[in-house]
């Protein structure tokens, strides 16, 4: 698929099939995103893949009481309805892991930015990428308390959970883009 | 240029050629950049865009002072003498800018992600991917105070300017990509 293609047409996938993922392609998916660029070559990323429905079933309920109590916290309406169970019918589970240790210069900076964050997050979208060129559907899922992942999974205190991306075959391929505000809203020109 | 060739071939280019590069080139890797997912949608993302070399000597110069700090704060050999020329040489520049207040619901959690800052991350390698993809280098440059990149172009306080995009047409294109290890590293399968 075109690198254009790919960016343009690729969706959050919130309904998937049950036909299994080839490990073809999962490894095809984390071989680019371990080719995204991070800060002095740190690759602060590290991936845990499962296909075993045990872990789906324990994030799923993790995530489910964290969508409650979120519900109340932010007010959101939309946030008590939204059906995670995306979780349970996507085949792959990949979790994103961070490595906070592993930051470049900027961690010594007045005001340090999070490059290891920036790098994981680059990483994922490789990934998100890869997945739809090989016509998968991925969702990065992150409404989880770090803390609960940490234990399903067995990920030490010191590395940062940043994501469970769900992947699978899409239930749909015709879904329409949500609406993006455009250059005039986003961009400024300097001369 | 297919998804997964840009995916491996780009690189982070550190020399530029002084040719300009084309408007539209620009519009398609910003038009890329807003296609990124984000938490709930909300896109907190803006980017600034100057060809004007007054704006690349102002972030030259302080980038230069607070290389020098850091040199000395991380003990890192290899930074005093890193040559952040490309800041002059590259026609183009694009600042990502990050807006904390438009995070999804997971700013609600008991140990909050920073959403923003990953939605953010995801545009911008969206936005080195089509750059790529168009024949063009790019650099994510994080070397900065963020005081001093809000002060040269006039971003609010509220706001968190995450990088500094260098663009142009890279100076060689035979660039060997810098090591990466590999999945036997970075990945763990569990059954």
């Amino acid at each position: 698929m075109d690198c254009h293609d790919a960016i343009f047409t690729r969706r959050s996938c919130r309904a998937f099939r049950s036909q299994p993922v080839e490990p073809d392609k999962i490894k095809r998916m984390l071989e680019a995103a371990l080719y995204a660029p991070s800060p002095a070559n740190k690759q602060p990323w590290e991936f845990i893949v499962t296909s075993n429905p045990k872990y789906h079933a324990q994030i799923k309920a993790a995530a489910d009481a964290t969508k409650q109590i979120l519900a109340v916290r932010s007010g959101w309406k939309w946030l008590p309805v939204f059906d995670i169970s995306f979780l349970l019918q996507a085949p792959t589970l990949i979790v994103a892991i961070g490595d906070p240790s592993k930051g470049g210069a900027e961690q010594f900076l007045d005001d340090p930015s999070l490059g290891y964050l920036e790098a994981c997050s680059t990483a994922v979208q490789n990934l998100m990428l890869s997945a739809h060129a090989q016509g998968l559907g991925t969702l990065w899922f992150s409404l989880f308390e770090k803390a609960d992942v940490r234990k399903i999974f067995g990920i030490v205190e010191t590395k940062d959970p940043i994501g469970v991306i769900c992947v699978g075959y899409p239930e749909r391929t015709d879904t329409i883009a949500r609406a993006r505000k455009g250059i005039a809203d986003k961009v400024t020109f300097l001369d």
